[in-house]
């Protein structure tokens, strides 16, 4: 059994055909060079290293774990010479500015890459994954020396960077963080405080790393709006390369239940000298540039472990064999039939397609919106962009990682008894896609941005923006008889949607706590309904080409789609029924009252 | 932060206020001594050793795991001790036959006593809890010769037992078995296979174990009609002790996701000596005496996970400061409020209160059937317990567990972040959950043996004899205007209980295929109906004792129980959807057109 292999047919299905990637890059300021070509060689080249290199470093990562040593990091056999490969390619730069180094292409191959990355390797991947959020940040918010000094790098792969934001006592409430920056006679600062859960904050895979600390300057209101952003790199820069070592160290490494490739690291900062990026006191919001980045990668790791999951298990259901098919025996020369003749088993194979495969085209979607919004040749779709992708962004972080951890599991449920034996890699996959509904904000902070935030402090204008698109989808193919199973179910609970939300938003003016109440089952029914949506589009893609030489690939995406909305779409139903049940359910029993 | 505190108020309402235990216990031809007195003292004395002595070795045991070395394995630094009080207390002996040195006190204690130890430590648990299947097995089916032989020194505790059914290439499917018992001259047989997944297979607790194992005769039928049962002990016995070593050893450990502190063993068989219990080639429905025991045994994992869930996150949730309350400050003197007071974090609280809760009245009433059916005074009572016992197995093993492991990840969820670090417990609380709905015939399993084998072979009568009584309960209350909140969708969702298996029914008519199509939601479906009787009956006691001392505590049942019906019931909606849709979206994909 191959540990992962791309999925390039649906990565392809999903671009081209849904999608229409080439004509949207050459939309782009930077999209002319993206064209179909490059798309299927960075596919096929990062593929290879990723199938080769990486997946077969995905089981040692979890074996080995990293090593810690009086401050120091050592990661796993191999994922050094992994990285050094990595970079040797080039693939940090691709999307990153050509004047320090990079290639300047969109955003959006990145997210291309970091599926098949994350599917073979998550663990590997989060450490040249942070540095893109600190090459965001530093480019956007960053002083002109601030770039020359550490883009070149961090962008050569040759440093790599890290966020970090939470402490013991707070991660949800940074209002609460009390690490302290104290201003130097040189203009820097003296950073002082201890953070914790640093995903790659120390690791022996590049002579330096970049660390973007939120911390608090002496004079700093209190709450959210006296957090700076400092840059504070564990090696000052010196030259073209790095000087002295700053005052950051690595105090342990967590021990976690999952990605034990990945160092996470309680840092201590002890006077490090570190810099002022962005505004005095505006730190948060430049962090919600790394922020938002950092939850549509995390969105991509539910998508990773479902593709994952579903390999894996779709492997074994065909090889094992054990019992008969009970409408009849289907390999009559074995001893037993193979068990995904079995209706229960292919559910389960289905449910992680069906979340694999719509997650993809929801994230390759979403990374489209990022294109446009930051490289769009139209102001007015660049705001709509900006606009629909801070309220499908919750939706993709929550439900993509609630399904990738439901299809994690499916997976590994598919094996039996076997898939609890690490052998078989299926329950590292479920311990590794656990973290993923915890960290980068929890479902439930996900479930209050989008509900509280987004939805309701818009007066719903977010929500109809996309309910709007929908709309006219349906309206596009309401004459194509044979499209109906997807068009009517989906017409009909998107106007739901809305009624819902104006039925939420009318208790909660009455009592605030029906927001938090509703949240999470509020954020999962959109999801659903959101994953409807690219489910019909995909159908509409597919039964227009039936007939072709490919007829079993279209088939196959419209049997898909069929068991998508007969049998994931109806959890809607339950979830309507226990959002209208309202708060009092919730916060009736008094706190002392739990137990006895 | 205690590791675990026996929820003794829960457990004697549902023995004594929602079962009438002691009433109960009088009409068992062994029940007199088990008076409410007794109960409580068991649950006073067991609880004080499960939560002083067993409890703090859970998180030892999933440290450090059990050490291999050259066939010898070694439990985890405390285990052999805490197992040497548990025998000088004489747990072992409790339900066991007075002639062999038990107590012979009816089986439903044991369920009592068993939730506590499995809650505060599954893995060591798992030690004693193999050897009552043994007991069991070889107590119904062993020759007199044997039972003296034995039972003893099980019963004493000086010997454990196991059971050894799986082998690498078949686990479900047994006809499949391969392990051989050739006659010896001597009456006994030679066994010689390789057994895999043998929970406390080897260890250092006991001088002896004595495996149960199914193997074949030369001269079998192929499949399930050839497999016969053996008793294969690692040392023979020999005078009132132990004698050689017999033939069979340990040949490696798994590397399992959780459950670190038991022991799953590779047994190889080589020419062991055994000895056949019960008659030749019957030895499968030998083994049901075992595995229906070992399904309880396990639904029982599945309460104890919630509950061990519950305790952690309550905990948390009510120490943990993070963000205020969005319908005004609740800790006005803190830095912010106690996570309980967010609505989301109540919904994952009480769901895995609902559960633990709901759990155990199942699991005792259950317990309650097993006590009828083996030492009830009334033939026709018996003969009703024990249809009604194999109509709830499957539910309660599957639901119980599914529903236990979902509750240990939300449990987990509570913790944020930090859910994720071992050091709370809250992740191997999970992962040590996961192997419940696997070993002992996974979901799917239990699925097809509640709809296949139970519903529909016997033409909906096994369902009917249940409905009844739900039916009836409804009836006798429909009167009571407090309770309609439950009762009225009670009697709905019993009602569409009977016409969905009809619907089934007929479907399956046409293709056995509709049979596993439907049925891990039926079970499901199934489960939630019968968790919502429990809660129905749980508030009408509680309803009817409010306005007492302890009003508070029976206004949490009601609240509990409202949460039940309006926030978890409401799965009923989607899986009565689904189970409709019927078994094609399930066969209509190709198993080669699963992936391109």
């Amino acid at each position: 059994m191959t540990d992962y292999k791309v999925p390039a047919r649906d990565m392809q299905f999903v671009l081209h055909e849904l999608l229409d990637y080439e004509a949207h890059c050459q939309r782009l300021t930077n999209g002319e060079d993206a064209t179909r070509d490059v798309v299927d060689a960075v596919i096929e080249e990062a593929g290879k290293f990723c199938e080769n290199v990486l997946a077969p470093l995905n089981r040692v990562g979890d074996t080995e774990g990293c090593k810690f040593d009086n401050g120091t990091v050592t990661t796993p056999t191999g994922f050094k010479e992994a990285y050094r490969q990595y970079i040797e390619a080039g693939w940090p730069s691709m999307i990153h500015p050509v004047e320090y180094g990079g290639q300047g292409l969109p955003e959006s191959l990145e997210t291309i890459v970091s599926e098949m990355v994350g599917t073979a390797n998550w663990s590997w991947g989060m450490y040249p994954g942070l540095s893109h959020g600190a090459m965001k940040t530093i480019g956007t918010h960053g002083s002109d020396e601030q770039k020359t000094t550490y883009l070149k790098h961090l962008i050569a792969g040759e440093w790599t960077g890290t966020m970090c934001l939470t402490e013991p006592h707070c991660g949800t409430d940074l209002g609460m963080l009390k690490t302290k920056a104290e201003p130097s006679a040189d203009g820097s600062y003296a950073v002082t405080g201890t953070k914790i859960f640093i995903s790659a904050g120390e690791h022996d895979l590049a002579e330096n790393i970049v660390h973007i600390v939120l911390a608090r300057l002496p004079d700093a209101p209190e709450g959210t709006k006296g957090i700076s952003l400092f840059i504070v790199p564990k090696f000052l820069p010196e030259g073209d390369g790095i000087g002295a070592r700053n005052n950051v160290a690595c105090g342990s490494l967590e021990h976690k239940m999952g990605i034990h490739g990945n160092a996470t690291c309680v840092l201590n900062f002890d006077g490090a000298k570190g810099f002022l990026i962005g505004e005095a006191n505006r730190g948060l919001n430049c962090m919600f540039t790394f922020m938002n980045g950092a939850r549509l990668g995390t969105a991509i790791q539910g998508l990773s472990h479902a593709e994952l999951g579903f390999q894996k298990s779709l492997a074994y259901a065909k090889d094992r064999l054990q019992m008969r098919s009970l409408s009849g025996v289907k390999n009559p020369s074995g001893p037993a039939d193979p068990i995904i003749v079995h209706p229960d088993v292919r559910r389960m194979l289905l449910t992680q397609k069906a979340f694999a495969e719509g997650g993809r085209m929801l994230a390759y979607y979403i990374s489209q919106l990022v294109d446009v919004e930051y490289n769009g040749t139209d102001d007015a779709e660049r705001a709509e962009a900006s606009e629909l992708l801070a309220f499908l962004t919750p939706i993709a972080k929550a439900f993509m990682t609630e399904s990738g951890f439901e299809s994690a599991n499916l997976g590994m449920q598919c094996f039996g008894g076997h898939g609890y034996i690490a052998e078989w890699g299926a329950e590292q996959n479920v311990r590794d896609s656990r973290i993923s509904t915890l960290y980068e904000g929890t479902t439930g902070i996900q479930a209050l941005d989008l509900l509280g935030r987004k939805v309701l402090q818009s007066q719903g204008e977010m929500l109809k923006r996309f309910t709007k698109i929908i709309h006219k989808f349906c309206q596009g193919h309401k004459d194509n008889a044979a499209l109906q199973a997807y068009i009517e179910p989906l017409a009909a609970v998107n106007k739901e949607w809305g009624e819902l939300t104006m039925h939420i938003g009318l208790a909660a003016m009455n009592n605030a706590d029906e927001v938090g109440a509703a949240s999470v089952d509020y954020l999962m029914y959109s999801g659903y309904i959101t994953q409807a949506y690219f489910w019909a589009r995909a159908a509409a893609v597919a039964q227009a080409k039936l007939g072709g030489s490919e007829s079993d690939f279209y088939q196959a995406k419209l049997k898909t789609a069929t068991f998508y909305y007969q049998r994931i779409l109806p959890r809607t139903r339950t979830l309507h029924e226990t959002i209208k049940s309202g708060a009092a359910n919730l916060t009736a029993l008094d706190a002392e009252h739990f137990s006895f």
